[in-house]
C-alpha cells in the first residue's frame, strides 16, 4: 500500500474533507466494545456517490484499505481499521432523498440514523420499524444486518432493505433491487450487501420497506417465578401466533441493574416486556390472549402502558440495558455476547448460560430478543484481573458453543466483524471458503474492509 | 463436453436410474411455455445428496452441463438443456425429513411438492403458505425464488427459506443457513441460492420457516366497473395495514373466461378476490375494514365463501386461471407475461397495458398478486398467424419497458431462465456483469444450468 500517493489524491479530491488530524483519527479507532484503539491513516467524509466512487478508485490504485463509518456503534470491531487505511465517515450523506408516501418505502443516505428518519417520518403516518437500541446510522444496520426489538414482528434488515446503491472496489456504481416489493430477476445482490460488513463494496445508497404507524400501541411489563417460565410463556404466545411488535426477556440481575439505574421498581425476578401494535380493538384482543398465557405460566405484577410517555420510558429503559448493567459494577469493562437458537432450545440456551455464570463466578445479567431466540450476555469484568478475564472468555465462549450444538448461530445481530471470525469455519464449514471466494470476485485487490468477515488472505 | 464418457461414470453410480430413452428425455425436454422442445442427453434420479454430489463431480470432469428439474412447471425455460447435458430429476427426493412442531419450521427434499407438504403438515396445526398456483416441487420453488398468492402476507420463497443444503459445481456439498429465526454471520448465502436458478449449484435440502394454520378464516369476491376503482381498491387497503392473506385481481375478460370454463356466474368486469387469516374477531374486523374500502370505490356484488369447499372453489378457479384463458379461444397459445410495478403505478401499468392489448388487437386477459404489484397478461395467439405473433411480441416487450420505466422489476416471480435474459441489462446495468463474476467464482467451468440467467460467455 502506497498511503502517502493516496492521501496526496484523497486531499485533491475532498480538501478539508479528508481528515488527518490526531483527534478526528483517534475517534475513528474506538470501539463500543473490548477492542484496542486502531487509527486510521486518515478519514473521509464525502458528500456524493461520486467522491465515494473517486475515494475507492484512489485506494484501489494504491492498494489502500477502505473502511465505512457509520456511528461506530458495531460491537465486533466492524469499523475499524486494524491494517491501516481510509475510513470513509458518512456523516455528511445523511439526506433523506425520497419518501414513497403511496409506496410506503423511501431512500436515504447511509449516514441517516435510525432516529433522524423516524423524526423525518412522523407527519407521513409511516414508521421505520427495525430498531437496534443504538442510534446507529442506517448504512452501519444494513452492512451489520441489524435488527433488536422489533424483528419479532416487523423482521431484520435483512427483511426491510427493498434496494441499494454501492460503490465497487473499483469505484464502479452499481443498484441493486427496485422499487417493486418483489422480484424474481437474477441473483439477490441486494441480500448479498447486506451483512456484507462493507467487504464487498460500499453503501451510498439505501431503499427501506417503511410501515403504516399503527392505530393502537399498548406495552406492559410483567414478573415471572423462574426462566424457564418466561421463556416458555414466549414459545405459547409465538407458536399461537399472536402477532408481538416487541417481546423482550430480562433476567433477575438486569431487573436489580434497571432499578438502580433508571429508578424503577421491578421485584428482582425475571420479566417479559412486550408491546402490541394493532387496531384498538386487535391491541385488546392480543393483550387479552397473552395475559392467559401469562397466567398459565404464573406472571404476576403485570403493568400496562398505555401511554406514550409510560412506552418511553419502559423502552427507554430497555435499550440502556448495557449502561444499567456496566454501572452495577462501576468500572468494570463488558463483553456483549450475542447468539440466536432455534425457540424451542431456547428455556435451554438461557438456563445453561445462567448455570454457567454462577460455576465460573462470572457477573453477566441475561436479555435479549427472545421471540427470535436471540439473547446477550453482558459479562462484565475486571480488566487487570487475568482470572477473571479468563473466565469471562470461557462463559462466552461456551455460550458460542452452545448455540451451534443447538442449530442455532454465533451472533444473531451483532455481526462477525474481528470479535467472531474465529467461529466461522465451526457455523458455515465448507461455506466459508465459498464467502471467500465470492469476496475475492468482488475485491480482488481486498482492499474493501479486510480481515473482517472472510478467511484471512496471505497477500 | 464428453458426453459420452460422462454417461458411462453415470450409469456405473445410477444404475437404471440413468435414463436414456427417449419418452423420457423429451418429457425432459419440453416447458409449459413457448419454448422448443430439447431433450437432454440423460436424465438422473438421484436419492441422495452423496449421488448428487456425484453426478455433479462426474459432468465436471467431462464439462458437462447439469439442470436441476423439479416438476417441470417453470415459465422462463429454466430447466430445459438448451446446450444439451444431464438433468437431475428430483423426484426420488421427495421426502420431508424433519418437521420442527416447537420451532414452526422443516426440512424437505427438493423433489417435495407443495401440496405434499401441507398434506403432510395437516395434523400439525402448521401450514407451508407459498402458493404459486401450479403444484411446483419445493426444490424448484426455490430456484425461481417463487411467490403468488399469498404473498401480500406470508412473502416469498426469499422470505420462507431458513437454510439449504447445496452442491456446488465442483460436488462439495455445503450448508447455508441455521435453524434460528435470524444471524448475521456473514454472507447470505441462502439468499443468494433462493432464486439462482440452478446456475451456481443444485439444492439437495430446504429448511422453511412454517405458519400456525390460522383460527379463522374467510373468502370473498367482489366486483368494480372499472380496473382503477379496483386497484385503488387494493392501495387503500394495503395502505390502511389490513393483513390480507390474498388479493388478487382479474379483469372482465379473466372473469368471462371463468364463466365459461369453470360455470362461475361472475359478472363480466374487473374483481379482486380476496382471503383474509386471522382469529374469529380479527377476520371479522378485517372483512368490516375491508368491505367499507370496496364500498368507497364502488365495488358491489360481494360474495362470501366461509365455508372450505367454498374457499376451495374460488381458489381453484383462479389457480386454473392459465387454462380458463386458453380454452377461451381453442387451439390457441400463450405467452404468459410477468411484471412487477411500485404499487403506486399499478393502476397505470395496467391502465396502459390494456390500452395496448387493445391497439394491437391483442385477445390478452389481465390477472394479478396485485398486493405486491405484480401482474400476468395471458397473451393469446395462433402460432401460425406471424402479424399476430409480432403484436403479441410488442405487447410483451411494452409491457416490461413499462414495468422498468415505473420503477419496478422485469418479473415479480417467475424468473429469468432464457426468456427474459434479454432484459437482464436493461434492469440490472452494471450488477449484471457482477452477477457474470459472482457465477464465474462459483461455477468456473459453466456447467451448472449454463445459458441462463446471467451474461453468457464465451468459452
Amino acid at each position: 500500500m502506497n498511503i502517502d500517493a493516496a492521501l496526496a489524491e484523497l486531499t485533491i479530491v475532498l480538501g478539508q474533507r479528508l481528515s488527518l488530524s490526531k483527534s478526528d483519527l483517534d475517534l475513528h479507532g474506538r470501539s463500543e466494545t473490548h477492542f484496542p484503539l486502531t487509527p486510521p491513516d486518515g478519514v473521509a467524509y464525502p458528500e456524493t456517490t461520486k467522491e465515494v466512487s473517486q475515494i475507492v478508485r484512489i485506494c484501489s490504485a494504491h492498494r489502500v484499505p477502505v473502511i465505512g463509518w457509520g456511528t461506530g456503534s458495531s460491537l465486533e470491531g466492524q469499523a475499524q481499521a486494524f491494517s491501516g487505511g481510509i475510513i470513509v465517515d458518512f456523516s455528511r450523506m445523511n439526506k433523506v432523498l425520497r419518501i414513497g408516501q403511496a409506496d410506503m418505502d423511501c431512500t436515504v443516505g447511509p449516514g441517516v440514523t435510525r432516529e433522524a428518519l423516524n423524526r423525518e417520518l412522523r407527519a407521513t403516518g409511516l414508521f421505520f420499524p427495525v430498531d437496534p437500541g443504538a442510534n446507529a446510522s442506517i448504512g452501519g444496520m444494513t452492512s451489520t444486518r441489524a435488527s433488536g426489538t422489533t424483528a419479532v414482528r416487523y423482521g431484520t434488515m435483512r427483511d426491510n432493505v427493498l434496494g441499494l446503491e454501492v460503490v465497487l472496489a473499483d469505484g464502479t456504481v452499481i443498484h441493486t433491487g427496485t422499487r417493486a416489493r418483489k422480484s424474481s430477476a437474477g441473483y439477490d445482490l441486494t441480500a448479498l450487501f447486506v451483512g456484507a460488513e462493507g467487504t464487498l463494496g460500499l453503501i451510498t445508497e439505501i431503499t427501506l420497506r417503511l410501515q403504516g404507524q399503527p392505530e393502537a400501541v399498548t406495552a406492559a411489563v410483567c414478573a415471572f417465578d423462574d426462566i424457564d417460565s418466561a421463556v416458555r410463556c414466549v414459545i405459547d404466545t409465538i407458536q399461537l401466533g399472536i402477532p408481538m411488535a416487541r417481546i423482550e426477556f430480562v433476567d433477575a440481575a438486569t431487573a436489580a441493574a434497571f432499578n438502580s439505574y433508571a429508578g424503577s421498581q421491578l421485584p428482582e425476578c425475571p420479566h417479559l416486556m412486550v408491546e402490541f401494535h394493532s387496531s384498538d380493538t386487535g391491541v385488546r384482543e392480543q393483550a387479552e390472549s397473552f395475559g392467559e398465557i401469562v397466567a398459565d405460566h404464573g406472571g404476576k405484577s403485570f403493568k400496562w402502558a398505555s401511554k406514550l410517555e409510560d412506552r418511553n420510558a419502559l423502552w427507554t429503559m430497555r435499550h440502556n440495558a448495557h449502561y444499567a448493567c456496566m454501572a452495577s459494577r462501576p468500572g468494570c469493562r463488558s463483553m456483549v455476547t450475542d447468539i440466536c437458537v432455534p425457540i424451542s432450545r431456547l428455556a435451554d440456551a438461557v438456563n445453561e448460560t445462567r448455570a454457567d455464570l454462577e460455576a465460573e463466578n462470572v457477573t453477566g445479567p441475561i436479555l435479549g430478543h427472545v421471540g427470535d431466540g436471540n439473547f446477550h450476555a453482558v459479562l462484565l469484568f475486571d480488566e487487570n484481573d487475568a482470572d477473571e478475564v479468563a473466565r469471562v472468555k470461557r462463559v462466552a465462549h461456551r455460550m458460542v458453543e452452545r448455540a451451534l450444538e443447538m442449530g442455532g448461530t454465533v451472533t444473531g445481530e451483532h455481526g462477525i466483524g474481528v470479535g467472531k471470525l474465529d467461529y466461522m469455519p465451526a457455523e458455515h464449514g465448507a461455506a466459508w471458503a465459498l464467502m471467500g471466494r465470492l469476496k475475492a470476485a468482488f475485491d480482488p485487490k481486498n482492499i474493501m474492509n479486510p480481515g473482517k468477515l472472510v478467511p484471512p488472505r496471505n497477500d
